[in-house]
Parts: C-alpha cells; structure tokens; sequence
C-alpha cells in the first residue's frame, strides 16, 4: 500500500458528478494496431501460458475435458494489474482548494473467461456461460466481505468501440467504496414507485411487457430479455428474472442455467442479426448488504422489497455525440419495438 | 406537419431519464465508407453546387472575396433534412401503456460553416470563426422567439468517434420543448452555490483557477480556457467569459472577436498535439428567457445571477465503456494540469 492513492475521484461542482482521475490506467497495454488487429492473434497477456505476466490468479478453474489440449485452466480471475481503484487509503471525502477529492478505494478484478483469444459467447456452450456467471456470483459474495465495498460492480467491454482494449474474452469486476449515481437512481426510483403503490417497478413492468409481447426477444420460465422502451441505443437489452430478487448472489444454480440459455438465445440473436457488434454489459445487482451504513445510503430492507436485479446489455453500433453529450437524452433511431422484432427473428 | 409525430420522447421509469425516439434519423446519409473516407471528397450535400440536396436556407452568407471562386457563400444555415425534433404536435406530456412521452417538439439546423469540403478551425482565421460565432449568436436569439422552445443548444460534432455522419465542417442548432437534464443540473448547482454564497460558481471557480495557473491553456482579457478539475475526457476544455454573464446571445461584438481569438489557440493547440482529434464542443448557455414558464423552469431573474455561460470542448480520444454506463463515473486516464501543460506547449 502506497500513502499517494494511485488513483481518486474528483468532484466536478457544475455538473454535479464525479469522475476518477487513474493515471496509472494510460500506461494499459492493447492490442490495437489498426483495422483488423483486434481480432489478431497478437502477444496477448491473457492466453495460456502468459499467466505469468498478469498479477498471481485470486482464482482458477481448472481446464475441462474441452480445454485440456489448449490449457491448463477454463478461467482466471486475477487483479487488474492497472487498476481504475485500489486498497489505498481510506475513502474519506477532503478538500482540494475549490474542490472535493475522494482516494480511488476499492478492488478491480478481470475475469479471463475462457482460454481461447477468439470465442464469442454466442458459441460458448451453456455450461461455459453458467460457469462465468458462477464466477461473477463468487466474486461478488467474497467482495462484498469489506464493508468499505459499498457496490461490486460486473461488466465486460466486448470490441474496441466498447472500450475493450485486449480481445480475449473477459469480464472486470469493480468493488467500490460508494454508490454508484447510475445505482443510486434505480434505487430511488425503485423506492419511490414501491412507495406509492406497494409493489416493485419492475415486477410490473415485465407483466406489462410480457401481455404487450412486441418488446420480447425471449422468455424462458425464469428470465425475460426485452428491448427497454426507452432504449439509448440500438438493438439495446434488459435480462432479468421474472420472480422478484434484489440481489444477483442469491440466484440458485438451476436459475443460473436458466440465465446462461435465455443470454445464449439473446447473443445468438445479436450475432445473427448484426454480426459480431461491439457491446457492453452490466449487472445491475443491489448494493453491498454488508456495506457500512452511511446517510446517502438506502436500508438494506427497503432494497429487498423495491430493487430488482437486472442485465443491461448496450450494443455500441452509434456514437455518442453532442445532442447527447449538452442534454443527457440520448437519441436513438431504431424504435425498441422494431429491435425486438429483428432480434426474435 | 403531420399528426403522427416524427420523433418523441421516451421516459425510463428506472433509470429516469428521457431518450428521443427519431427513426427518421436512420434514413440520413453518410460518407463514412471505411478508414480515410471521412475526409476523402466523395459526393457532399454541403458543397457548393449541391445546395438543391438540403432543404432552402434559413440564412446566407455571401461569401467573401477570399471564397468567391469556390462558391457564391461563405456559410448556410439549413432546416435539417432528417431532424431529431420538428414543429409536430404541442409538446404536452402523455402516457403509452406503463410510460410517458412527449411528443418531439422542436427545431433542429445545420449551420454549413464554409463552402471548403475540408476545413478545420485550427486552419480558419479569427473573422471566419466570428462570422459562426455570430451566427449562433442569431439563430439563437430567432429560436428563442419560440416560448415553446424552452432552450436552444449548439453543438459541433467533428470527426467519425465524435458522431459526425458528414465531413464537410458542420454545426447543429436544436431548439427543446424541455430543458434538458444537463443544462438542469448546471442550473440547479449554480442557484444552490449562489444562493449560499451570494456569489456566482463559475466565477470564484475562474478565479481559483487563474490563480492557480496549473490548468490554464489560454486567457486574454475577455476570456480564459481551462481543463476542468473533474475533466471526463484527456484533454476536456472548458471556456468561458472572466465577466460574468448568463446568457450567450448578450456577447457583444468585441467579445465575440475575442472568443474568436482564444478559440483559435485552443484548437491551434489541440492539433499541434493530438494531430486531428474528433470532438464534440456544445454551448451551454441560459435557458430561453422567453420560454414558457413551468414549475420545473428556474425564474429567469435566478437564472441572470447565478448561471455563468461556458463552451464545452469533449476530444473523443477513448471510448465510454461498461464502467462508465454501469456507474456514471467517468475513469479519466490523463489529469486535467497534465493535459492543460501539454496543450499550452
């Protein structure tokens, strides 16, 4: 542990937001080298046998009759060895002349999720994808131990308009030290509609999606994907269960199956329609139950009955531009209905 | 105008933001045709010549002596042929099924800066960059005639990863039904600093900056350009008036040389150091005092004392990624005094 945090949020007083000011991030390496690289089979530090060149595996699954011949593991997870967030100092808000500073507290894994450079999930099998998202549910439950982990954070970057700067296949998982303002305002909105009515926004929502059809691109017993009505991007999609859960870690194994077949029919339908778009995703599970209470954030028994687990997943086929960038609204031109339709397909 | 409304906006219960719904916008063209194409001169609806293929001019200039051969302008302002917003239906608020809409009230022009297929600010003398400046000075104080046109936003998107879909140098000029959350959230911190201080943000933010010298890019006697303290982006500029005022259109003549000027070395600056960096810059100036008042409007006399007018200048170097959309936090790899002593090289 270093006394100069590597990393720190800083308050932008106009705007009202935060950002994270991680220099170490620019010294990341990539494999872009120009068009067509990305997919290139260049020196990657995320293949087998160049485990030496990530930080010591916080965890490994060891290989499967299918990657016996190419590896020794299915899947590492190893700390960011550029972490946006540490365990540095403690995460008290101070000064900085004008403005407010919080230290960069917090953990930042990569899930490497298989051992193979070039796999999209729409080809892993079921029990590949059941097998990540085993591992992000582990993650979360051990990250969520340190009570200065206010959120544990899962997504991937798949392709470089995504933000995606190695191609192998994996995940980051980001434990951090405040709600997020994304988090913060599904939470209120969840509560204040809980509030009023007594019931959770988006039970409702998937019961009035699922009698509607025509924003449906798969439902399973367990889980429903949909195109949002109020989609930001194209082709833009929300997973989640159709039985009420706030939290993600406390989804059985047979409901995880269940998730890994729905996301399989949905990146397949991604895949079939759009090639092989660049993508973000996000799980956006409750708040960390164990995380020391603070007056910003909302009681755990009040998460419980209002907040409703979900994935996002964003295609990234547009760029976000000025409109969206002077007033928040993003503008999209292919309607959530027509999305679907082309997506079910 | 039609009565089915050619665009709207889309609210998300969960996430409580609006998103507009254009699906006209799909049909726009584009010269993007692969890697170099976006500045190769291939076929341009804003070249001289083609003036058939926009819609009529809203305002011409002729052009100058130094643009006579290549054209009979030196810069159109047109309706834009595939808008995001158009004078539909009366922007009330309704439901569809579980949500809200409103109807895609608006205007949307595209401000043909010069009649040179390539042509980039760095490049263009002072008096060219006052002849747009004015421009927007005009078009907005037009639009604002509109009590239904709650707010008028510049913007200019340059480059491909800035989502320009044309080359040829271009700006937007969007008249809103509604103020966007954006302009609502600077309006919000000003009138909370303001009203605990007595004293405008923007200003005492300024002047801890000159003070401080670390961030400065550029100050002449009217206006000074920073990289903001809680920079989203490598290189975020902010630029804004040392004089206090709130609203765009009160620039005088003088001052508007002098934004020229300032201007001028910013993007002299961006382009000695990053070559030719897409980016998005947007105005944010007040709310239309004109606007048809409503409970969320702040009063126009509010507006006056607090709000401090600035431009925004966002070069789209890295791409927003699944942190970003998952937290609302920005990570920033490059700090804002590394980037302010690099652009004042």
């Amino acid at each position: 542990m270093s006394t100069e945090p590597p990393s720190h949020y800083r308050h932008d007083p106009l705007q009202d937001h935060w950002i994270i000011s991680a220099h170490e991030r620019a010294r990341r390496p990539t494999d872009r080298r120009g068009l067509g690289a990305f997919e290139a089979r260049i020196h990657c530090p995320f293949c087998p046998g160049n485990e030496q060149e990530t930080p010591p595996a916080i965890q490994t699954i060891p290989a499967s009759a299918a990657n016996l011949e190419a590896s020794t593991w299915d899947l590492r997870v190893v700390p960011n060895k550029y972490p946006a967030l540490s365990h540095g100092p403690s995460p008290e808000r101070r000064t900085e002349g004008f403005y407010d500073v919080i230290p960069g507290y917090g953990a930042h894994e990569v899930v490497i999720e298989t051992p193979h450079h070039v796999s999209h999930l729409a080809d892993r099998p079921p029990e590949e994808l059941g097998e990540l998202l085993r591992t992000y549910r582990s993650r979360i439950v051990s990250l969520s131990a340190n009570p200065d982990h206010q959120y544990v954070l899962v997504f991937k970057n798949h392709g470089t308009a995504a933000g995606a700067s190695l191609a192998h296949p994996h995940s980051q998982i980001v434990a951090i030290s405040v709600i997020p303002e994304v988090v913060a305002t599904e939470v209120a909105s969840s509560q204040k509609y809980f509030a009023a009515r007594g019931r959770c926004l988006i039970c409702d929502m998937l019961e009035h999606e699922i009698g509607l059809e025509k924003r449906i691109v798969a439902v399973n017993e367990d889980f429903v994907a949909l195109c949002p009505f109020a989609s930001r991007f194209p082709y833009e999609l929300f997973v989640a269960p159709r039985q009420h859960g706030h939290d993600f870690t406390q989804t059985s194994d047979d409901q995880i199956e269940s998730l890994a077949r729905i996301l399989g029919d949905v990146f397949a339908g991604l895949r079939r329609h759009l090639g092989d778009p660049a993508f973000n995703y996000i799980l956006h599970t409750s708040p960390n139950p164990n995380g020391r209470s603070s007056e910003h954030a909302p009681s755990v028994e009040a998460i419980e009955s209002c907040f409703h687990w979900h994935l996002e997943i964003l295609p990234r086929l547009t760029q976000v531009a000025g409109f969206e960038w002077g007033t928040g609204f993003h503008i999209n031109s292919k309607p959530a209905e027509d999305a679907a339709a082309e997506l079910r397909g």
